[in-house]
Formats: C-alpha cells, sequence, structure tokens
C-alpha cells in the first residue's frame, strides 16, 4: 500500500476496524478470567519468548540490519537491538507483571443506602487499547503483558524499524496465552508500516477505548491532534528540583548529581536546577561536582557570576527536555520565586524541593501541581517500577483518568453493581 | 457578533482564552483552601441565591417570554420556568453538595518504599472545566457548585434560551462567594451567544483541562467531533431490564413499572424490556399492568402473540431512547439471549435483573458492561443523588476517568507525593 501519510484510507480503516472487533471478542472472553488465570497465561507467555529466542533474535538482526542500511543513529539502533539477554528481561518483566496484585479483584468500596439497596464499585477493563510505539521492541510484550492482566484487549501498532522484532515478539506471546486457553486473539499486531494506520486507529471511536501513544514529540503531537478517541499521552518530563534556604547540601547535592547524571535520557531525569538566591555563593561547590561529573551547565547570569564556566541560557533553554547531560541552572528568589517559574515552566511531570524546613516542604508538595512531586530524593525515582507498580506502560501528564506512572491498575474503569430486593424509587 | 455556528472566530478564542485563564488565577487560590473554607463559600452563595430571588426571577421571566415569542415547546418552556420555590430547590442543591465529605481530603492510600521512600496519592483538583449546557437554569449553579466544591474552576457555557437566567444566578452565586473572600473568579459564565464561543471552548488545549456536555444528542455530537480537550460525556440512557424465569413476577411487575413510568423523561427510564421466552405467557399479567398505568408497548412478535394490542417494533426501536411512555418489548432466549441483545444494543448506562437466581445474577452483573448494572431495583435509581453523591452533574457513559454518575469526586484528579531523606537511585 502506498498511501500517502494522514490521508483517509478505507483498506486501512477497514484492517484496524476488523482487528479491534477481533481484540473485542477476545476481550470479553478474557475479562470474565480470574487473576490467577490471567496471571498463568502470562507466565505461559514470558516461556514462550523464552523458548523463542532464536526466532526473536533473528527476526530483530533483520531490523538492525535495515536501520544499518537506512543509516539510523547509533542511540536508536542500541534501543532496537535485541540480545539473549535484553529477552530473558522482557520476559522477566512480563513475569514481574503477572507477579503483581490483580487489578480487576481491588476492592473500590461498597456500601448500602438507607433504601437497602447495595452498592459496589467493582474494578472492570477498559476495553480496547490502541498503542502506537516507535523503535523500542520491549514495549510490544510490556504493553502486551499489563493490558492483558488488566483484562484489556490491544492492537498493537509498532514502528516500522522494529516491526519484525515486534512480530516475532508477538507470535512468541501469543502462543504463550494459548498454551494456556486463554483468548490470544485479545493480543493484535498491525503488521504493516502504511502509516495511514494510525490515522485510522485515531478515529476509531467505538471500536477502540483508548489510545496510548509512546514514542517522541511528533507522534504525541499527531496524536493529540487527530485522536477522536481518548488520549493517555505522555508529554515531556521537564523535571525540576529546587535548592532551597533550608537544604542539606551534602545531601543535596548527591540528589542532584543522581537525578541529572543517572541516566540523563530518562523522562525522570533532571532538565532544571532552581537555586535559592539566598545560598547562591554556598551552592557552588554542588555545580563544579555537577561539573567534575560530566554535566554540561547551561545557567542565567546570576549563576554564571559565581560560576563563570557554565554556559549563558537562552530563552528557550528554561522549560527544555534535554534527555543529555545539559542542566539549565537558575536562581530563584526563594520557595516564592520557585512556585512561580514552575507554573510557567514545568511540564506536569516531576517537580522536588530540597530542603530541611518542614513548612516549606509542604508548601511545595501542596502547590506545584505536577504528577510527581518530591521532597529530598532524585527524580529519577519517578517510575512505575521504583513505585511497586511492576511495570508501567508510561507516565500520563495529563490530568484525567489516570496522572503519573501508568501500570496495569491504571488500565482499568469500574462499573456500579447495584443489589436490590425489589426496591422502587419514589 | 454575527459569527456563523462552526466558524473559527478569534475574538471568541480570545475571550474564552481570558476568561479560562481568569478561572485559573481563581482556581489556583481556591485549590489550596481547606474544605471547610470551600464548603463556608458554598453555603454563603445558596444564601445569596435565596436573597437574589426577585432579581433572579425577574431575568428568568425575559428568558420565559423570550422563548414564549420564539414558540418554544411546552416542556421547553416548563424546565425553563423558576418559582421562588424552585428557586429554594437549587440553593437547597448546592448546600446539599457543600455538607458532603470534602472530596480533596479523600486518603487515597499510603506507601512505604524497601529504600524508605514514602508515596502518597492525593488527591487534587481537575483543573478548569468547561461546561455546555442548554435550558436548565439549574445546571448554573449545580455545576458551580460541584466544580468549586472540588477545587476547579469553570467556565460556563449557557443556552441561548437561559442566558439571563443564567447571569443572574451566576451574579448571586458570585457574590456569596465574595462575601466569604473566595475566588469568585474561579467561577466564569460566557454571556454572549454567539454559537462560536463552542467552538472555542472546544479548541482551547492548554487553558481548559476537560469539557462537560449537558444538552440532546447533537450538543454531545458537536462536541465529541470537534473537542481538542478531554470529554466526560454523558451519552444516551437506552436502560434495559431483562426479566428472567426465575424472577418473583410480582415484585419485578412493580420494578418494571415504577423504571418505565415514575419519571420516563429521566436518562435512567426504562426504555426496553427483555422477556426470558420460558415465561412469557406467565408475564402477560405485567404487560397489561404496564399498559393500564400508561405505558405504550411496542413489541416483537412474540410478544404480540400474548398481547396482541403492543404496536409492531421496527428495527429502529431497539436500542432507542424514547423518555417518553413508550416500551420496547422482547422476547429473548433466556440469560444467554439478554446478555447476547446487551451486547448490541446497550448503550452503556443502566442495565438490570429481575431474578431469584443468584447464579444467573451474578453472571448479568459480571459480563454487561455498562456504566450501573443492577438485579431486582428499577433503574430510576441511576441517579448521583439516589448513590449517596449529594448532587451528580450527569452520569458519564464512557469508560475513562469516571463512569456513572459523576458528583464532586469525580471532578478531581490525584498526584503523587514522594518523600525522602536523601534516597538517590541505583
Amino acid at each position: 500500500m502506498d498511501a500517502a501519510p494522514d490521508t483517509v484510507n478505507a483498506d486501512t480503516d477497514q484492517t484496524v476496524a476488523r482487528m479491534a472487533r477481533s481484540a473485542r471478542e477476545g476481550q470479553r472472553i478474557l475479562s470474565q478470567m480470574s487473576g490467577e488465570a490471567r496471571a498463568r497465561a502470562l507466565k505461559s507467555a514470558a516461556a514462550a519468548v523464552r523458548e523463542q529466542k532464536a526466532q526473536i533474535l533473528a527476526a530483530n538482526a533483520r531490523d538492525v540490519e535495515a536501520a544499518g542500511a537506512r543509516a539510523l543513529a547509533d542511540a536508536l539502533v542500541d534501543r532496537l537491538a535485541l540480545s539473549p539477554a535484553r529477552i530473558d528481561g522482557l520476559a522477566d518483566a512480563i513475569e514481574t507483571i503477572a507477579g503483581q496484585p490483580d487489578p480487576l479483584s481491588q476492592k473500590l468500596g461498597t456500601h448500602i443506602r438507607p433504601n437497602g439497596l447495595e452498592i459496589e464499585k467493582r474494578p472492570v477493563p477498559l476495553g480496547v487499547i490502541g498503542i502506537i510505539y516507535e523503535s523500542r521492541p520491549n514495549v510490544t510484550t510490556d504493553a502486551a503483558a499489563l493490558a492483558f492482566f488488566a483484562g484489556n484487549g490491544v492492537v498493537l501498532r509498532a514502528g516500522s524499524d522494529s516491526l519484525e522484532s515486534a512480530v516475532a515478539l508477538h507470535a512468541a506471546f501469543r502462543a504463550g496465552l494459548t498454551h494456556e486457553g486463554a483468548p490470544a486473539q485479545a493480543v493484535q499486531l498491525i503488521k504493516t508500516t502504511d502509516r495511514a494506520v494510525v490515522g485510522a486507529l485515531l478515529r476509531a471511536q467505538g471500536l477502540i477505548d483508548l489510545i496510548i501513544p509512546r514514542g517522541g514529540r511528533s507522534l504525541v503531537a499527531r496524536v493529540q491532534n487527530e485522536a477522536r478517541v481518548p488520549v493517555l499521552a505522555h508529554l515531556e518530563g521537564v523535571c525540576h528540583l529546587y535548592l532551597d534556604r533550608d537544604a542539606e547540601l551534602e545531601m543535596a547535592k548527591d540528589v542532584i548529581i543522581n537525578a541529572k547524571l543517572r541516566r540523563p535520557g530518562i523522562c525522570g531525569a533532571l532538565e532544571c536546577l532552581l537555586i535559592d538566591r539566598k545560598i547562591l555563593k554556598i551552592a557552588t561547590p554542588i555545580l563544579e561536582a555537577l561539573a567534575e561529573k560530566g554535566a554540561q551547565l547551561i545557567a542565567d547570569e546570576a549563576v554564571r557570576g559565581i560560576f563563570p564556566s557554565a554556559a549563558r541560557a537562552n530563552e528557550d533553554d528554561w522549560g527544555r527536555e534535554y534527555l543529555s547531560p545539559k542542566l539549565a541552572v537558575r536562581v530563584v528568589d526563594g520557595i516564592d520565586g520557585a512556585l512561580d517559574y514552575l507554573r510557567s515552566y514545568s511540564s506536569g511531570h516531576t517537580e522536588g524541593i530540597l530542603t530541611e524546613n518542614a513548612a516549606t516542604a509542604d508548601r511545595f508538595l501542596a502547590e506545584v501541581d505536577s504528577a510527581i512531586v518530591m521532597v529530598n530524593t532524585s527524580t529519577q525515582f519517578a517510575d512505575g517500577g521504583e513505585f511497586g507498580m511492576g511495570a508501567e506502560i508510561g507516565i500520563a501528564t495529563g490530568r484525567m483518568h489516570a496522572r503519573g506512572p501508568v501500570g496495569a491498575r491504571e488500565l482499568t474503569s469500574y462499573k456500579y453493581v447495584v443489589k436490590g430486593q425489589g426496591q422502587i424509587r419514589p
């Protein structure tokens, strides 16, 4: 198929509709399976991924070869390439998800009304989820496992760079489900690289209940602009730490270095350090330590006054996600200045304060309007695994439905179950 | 302004942006107020509505007169018209909302990770909510009070038929808030009838966090098609009851009559009765009682075989919301037939079963995928007040964020508050 991107294409619409309906049929069966049965099916899927390692590696090698031929950036090829150990890691992740508490057995509360009606709020799957992602092969198994464990069907749309790997992983995953008698059709993978498929997914009202985009800025922007289906989006992670006048500076130094440099490329990495003007001078050793460990500081004039080797910041360095060793540094006038700054520049992902002053900390935690707010710890903890969720499909930066790390539990909805004995409404 | 409906209009975009920003400023203050202070402000708003009864009645009289001049249907004028008692009812509703537990003080759970990090899930307001509604004046105060109590800003867009009433109610409401020192600017009302405003609200990404449409099919369809902002929509309430072979027929009769005829015009009213083929003949007295009480039966051929005075159903009578004394009646083959039928025709609002068989009831409650599922009671209980929520802004029939009755608690989001003592991620 040679349809131009973004055009409406009846063929792709039909393909998506067929797959969504098939996923829905599987999902209906899945939604009535016990938590034990869903966990057993996932463990079987993990075992099948391990068993089919050779096929998965062969498929991945074709993707990597094609990427080399297209001269993709090394970082991209590195994300794409699987090894036996990485495949074991994918299987481990599926098993970790299966080992979590059943999201469909959560108790959401029951109450009895004065008229005797019993009203129970009961978790149910969201339905059929469309997942649109780029080159990371792990999304195929992570997303399928999280969605499946919460009783959902999925329609996966892998990036063209990783399609062969996705096909092999999907085949193994489904074989494992089938081996346990679970409805493999709940897990669908779109096997065409036609970009019109993305548009078809985004328009599939009534067929797809939710779209989760996992990719860069341009994918998320396209999804947000075109989607007629609800979207759970992860926008940017422009994480800030505010170094308050009452911080314990040695501890703060370690936290800031970890937040910036442990893995600068993840969404929880620190992008901007705000320093209370009152302690600017005594904070110099922190900047020195950062630079020494490899951070590249980009600073306002006040910070450059005490640390002249920092590069001069432009207006577009504020609120910017570098995903690299670059770190913006800026002076603010105490907690009020920090709160003001964050109202303008926070991306709503993760913000932290470093202080020993409980009142200042409480104010920061209450007033900063981000999905995750922290005191005296590293923004790199902004992660579903670190939160104890087993795994995550991303960090939601919107405000509707789920906010922060999205695990299996966040991929559920609920219904009200009302039990009466003949009550009629007066 | 004479802009044609649906066109992009820079003036209305700017008006909406200005109001949304003003609501956001008020909302920031509101979000830091205690539950007691929010409740006190609402009680003051209720008192102001009672005090300004004369002004509100005068404004409403102008709306009613204009409606008469435009020859609106009597039902519409009846919805629109206020009386002193109705205005007291609006004030009572605000007080009821203020008397509910504070939605921002819910405990959503705290846990300590093995590394000592304390992770708390804390309720927060959704932000700024756009509410687009039609002729019912009560929506102005109900929606403002629910949103305000949950710490949200609102931008209200009343229907042109009720605009004078909305302006008067809004003025009273805000005066009450101001009297208690609460940020009245959190509650904005758009005072133009220009239909382009609706489009501007629907496009206001980043300014409006959520749109709630309260109106008929055409408004909801427009919102769903045009919105670039998340929507919490109430679609149709095509409520079904399934009369099972193991029902207690006398009780079932009372429940069915109540579900259809108590108030046929509400979204929880019964629209279709499914009868188990096995008990069709002995169900005849129920149909007779319905007809005698004023229901107009529209039935399939099997039902007409035992009750020939029922009108013949067309295909478009199935899955239809009459909001009138009409009732579709159809035979199904037991619980399997009922579940099959509902998979195709349910609108996802409220479905119930009438049976004394616990296993059949459990299966119905588990497998019917509606926001509210019931056993042995009237679908007319599908209502936030009846669920103990104090009041509702509607019944959400989507699956994301909130499902079923939407009260103040459903107008919240959450954030994660992480407290450390210098933890860094390994």
